[in-house]
């Protein structure tokens, strides 16, 4: 199996734009390629794009050739567009990366995208509900902050958490995004805010919630000759893992504050790079809501179970901390457009181990962690590194 | 990187079903893993969905986690839907090869699936136009069966191709699908009738073109070692490729009656499987209309330019010609349910080159090809071999 990096990645602005898919599509392209001079849109072998719902939101399938085209790459190796919910973009990283690492081409795009505020934010409401099982419980209105609000009342009742903590993860990605000029939110967020902004799901209030967010992420993966041939600064794809325990929430087995899967990517994702949880300077981890975050700490292996409310209040995941997660705001703070949010965090993990994340940097980063759950018993874990291993 | 077969295959019946996504995938993947007895739900480690559109004809996405829950299926190494418009079973297939030859997993099952008679056929209608570039054609109803026509009319004043030849390849695969108790048409049809048959956007008729269809189909696909152990008849995916030339028919540089992209892929999906056009004995190609299938002879190298038709009226491209194309009926005969399409594809060549294909047996078949279009510039090819090569 071949190594593989990433080579060159850029970001859209995120937020309710006044844009369509192409829009979003040509300013994460174009960002993407202005990192990277070296490389041009003839030279790209292939394109993989994350996006969820075009079908629904511009009556558009076959997202992967349009933005091919409005790109100005022709697939001579590899196109297609993967969905997995939440996860899409983070999917559509592995296909590539499986084509690389096999010897099956040199150098592939992977953009996310999602246009969800059309033509308002209360259809992409309705939209998100094709997330889940649409026929046993979307129907029944049991779509993802109910889902998430579940575990959080478990964790709650089995370990002690409290709103406060669940509240402190709010308030630092808020305060993370503030940092961050393409983040939906950039005004940051105090404690008196966060637990005092409206309820959505008991006990998840707004502040603790991801937004209806627009916007893309493009990164651009090549096989180590050719990653070595474009940049001095690779970041090598070191580990990667995916694993499901169900998708209705009647098929998780275990209470909802323990989510296996995400143990068994994270587990297998480590011993396939070589490192332990430990080792992760920079992590960007799926808070869809704080719930989701808290518990992917313990999940993740950087404290034990259920103390992921005291290492969220004692700070231990925020800059001078254990890890630095989500410094560019996470879903929180700059926005989940669903098929671009894996992908962007890649970007982000892209910019921090080359030392060029500016106000957000983590001090000394060399070994980054992306997390994307598309339900609590899906998970996909990726390992990167700034040396190749 | 390592070496990859189909070890099981099984389709649902197609046609205008009265069945959910669910339905149809359970039908497809009973009937793949009644195939293989060796193989348990629980053997397998990931699970790719081709499908284009549950999210506007079932409001759902996430597809492929409802399909692995529905098959008992928890993946541990990788779990996609993917989609490429009518190449998204194809598109998924090669996922899943990738992943197998980089030695990130050994057996994966690949799972094709559309509903598209939902509420109604006409409401199908519209959704195929999220295929086309929506903002820039289909709004001004530049669908498929136009572009396609558009070919047909350019190949016929280009090379003197006839109403009758493109009729004759109607008429060859509905009457193959007559031997396909899973085809969506069973009734076979005459020259008489194809030509007779009521104009779609001339010169394609209704019998030169492929109708809606719900439908899926699931193939199961191993490392070598894994493949050995559950059958002695395992059939190899000896080369695949992928080519684009655009999206938009005006980005298509050559006349539409040449498709440069689909002799590009053939040309490096042989290269690599170590074969030439010539060894092919059966081909599963992409006839969405008849004059799809007609140039596709051409450009895979069955026969040389400008002769398709000649070729379809000389039976060459029949029984007891030069290669058996498209036995179990084509997308004509056996219905073209998008996602479904490709897999029932690389099912059709696993009982051909197994010698199971009964009453569609082509004679001694050792090399098989498959081939989607996404478009008239998207092409890809898959080459498939009883020998491991």
């Amino acid at each position: 199996m071949r190594k593989v990096a990433l080579v060159g990645a850029g970001v859209s602005r995120f937020g309710v734009r006044k844009a369509s898919y192409r829009d979003l599509i040509w300013e994460a392209g174009k960002a993407c390629f202005d990192s990277v001079p070296a490389v041009k849109p003839k030279d790209v072998e292939g394109l993989v794009v994350g996006s969820v719902m075009p079908e629904r939101t511009a009556f558009q399938s076959h997202i992967s050739s349009l933005a091919a085209e409005a790109l100005g790459i022709r697939p001579s190796a590899l196109s297609a567009r993967t969905e997995h919910m939440c996860a899409s973009g983070t999917v559509g990283i592995r296909y590539a990366y499986a084509f690389i690492a096999a010897g099956l081409a040199d150098l592939v795009m992977v953009l996310g995208v999602e246009k969800l505020n059309q033509p308002a934010g209360e259809e992409a409401i309705l939209n998100m509900g094709t997330g889940v099982d649409r026929e046993w419980e979307a129907s029944f209105g049991l779509t993802a902050p109910p889902c998430f609000a579940l575990a959080a009342q478990r964790h709650m009742a089995q370990y002690g958490t409290t709103e406060e903590q669940l509240a402190r993860i709010g308030v630092k990605n808020h305060t993370h995004a503030s940092k961050n000029p393409n983040a939906h939110f950039q005004k940051g967020a105090t404690l008196a805010q966060v637990l005092g902004s409206r309820m959505i799901s008991s006990p998840l209030r707004l502040f603790m919630c991801s937004p209806i967010t627009d916007g893309a992420a493009a990164v651009l993966i090549a096989s180590e000759d050719r990653a070595r041939f474009i940049t001095d600064k690779p970041v090598w794809i070191r580990g990667t893992a995916q694993a499901l325990d169900g998708f209705q929430l009647t098929s998780l087995h275990e209470d909802y504050a323990h989510w296996p899967a995400l143990a068994r990517a994270a587990q297998s994702a480590y011993r396939m790079a070589g490192v332990t949880a430990r080792d992760v300077n920079v992590a960007e981890v799926h808070d869809c809501f704080a719930i989701a975050e808290l518990i992917a700490y313990e999940e993740l292996g950087f404290c034990g179970k259920g103390e992921g409310g005291p290492f969220a209040a004692q700070g231990r995941s925020d800059y001078g901390g254990d890890v630095v997660v989500n410094p560019r705001g996470g879903l929180i703070g700059c926005g989940h457009p669903l098929g671009a949010t894996g992908v962007a965090q890649a970007a982000e993990v892209y910019a921090q181990l080359r030392g060029e994340a500016g106000a957000r940097q983590a001090p000394g980063a060399a070994i980054g962690l992306t997390h994307n759950n598309s339900g609590m018993g899906e998970h996909v874990v990726m390992i990167y590194g700034r040396d190749a291993g």
